[in-house]
């Protein structure tokens, strides 16, 4: 999405090798307008595709996934990250490593909100090594529903998270991928 | 707003002495029409003031924030909840004791997206005690904007937040408030 690519270029942050701040926008700061132009780019995307719920993980997720909701009028689920190791019998849950953080959560999500035979499209704001979207894909899976794939706004493509998954057949959809990035070179995207 | 109250009497759960779950609709599963509808009335409570900007804090007042700012057609900024003791030169921090998790976290938001003069509604899930609310407050006057008052979706009244801070002058708009729930005798709103 050419927008999209410009606004990264011309707001997003780079601290060190990896972390690319979008604040202004995405992150911190939510641009509701471009937000909604975002939203209706994924939901193209996936145009002709069934689906049923929108499901993400808090919170920086709830954003987007919300905004992609509403166009396709379903509801969404928001997972939640939980530190306990303690997990109860009515939720589904998986760790999943976060390295922005160096650390592992619980992933949860009530087993009432994930039912069998459902279609469920992930919608995150990043992609980068790919750990939330498996754990995600393992949540729906768990409860018998169907993974339609991932709709992601911005992919770290040189961590290769959405190129295994795409290997492994999944359907990743992805408003800008961010093949190159360093303070001196800036941002390559790939075309 | 009546439909509110009718959703929280069928659906709530309320555990123990003090927990409502509005999971099905409102902080896990978030019903988008609805979330919509609900934005558009505590829209219709600040008509004629000027707000130029929605504060919230994540994760779960994220979904009601945009859908409120989609609204008056201005951007959000969700602040961040930190662990960490460290607070940077570039943002401006409060601590705030979180009940609900029994810990304290500092709470932050970027220097760059609270301006001098800006006009700021605060929009929020919950309201109990008010500790969130008035580190909220406290974020937006730390940057010289002015806080308007909080639009909050569910006040449980018998926390007393919310009156302390009407008390202070403060402009707090609720769509439902709780005077009394328990699981015996189910759950009493203010009229």
């Amino acid at each position: 999405m050419e927008q999209l690519k410009q606004r990264i270029r011309r707001e997003g942050k780079i601290l060190g090798s990896d972390i690319l701040k979008v604040s202004s926008f995405l992150n911190h700061r939510i641009d509701i307008i471009f937000l909604d132009e975002m939203a209706a780019e994924l939901c193209r995307r996936f145009e002709g595709q069934r689906i049923d719920k929108v499901l993400t993980i808090e919170a920086s997720g709830i954003a987007i996934a919300c905004a992609v909701a509403r166009i396709l009028k379903v509801p969404v689920v928001f997972c939640k990250k939980s530190a306990s190791a303690t997990v109860s019998d009515d939720v589904y849950s998986v760790k999943i490593h976060s390295f922005t953080h160096n650390n592992e959560n619980n992933v949860i999500v009530s087993k009432d909100f994930i039912s069998k035979g459902e279609n469920i499209l992930v919608v995150d704001d990043f992609l980068a090594n790919g750990c939330a979207l498996e754990g995600l894909f393992s949540l729906i899976e768990q409860g018998g529903a169907v993974a339609v794939g991932a709709g992601i706004v911005i992919e770290k493509g040189y961590q290769k998270g959405g190129d295994k998954l795409r290997e492994n057949g999944r359907r990743i959809e992805s408003l800008a991928i961010i093949d190159s990035m360093s303070e001196k070179d800036g941002i390559k995207f790939r075309t």
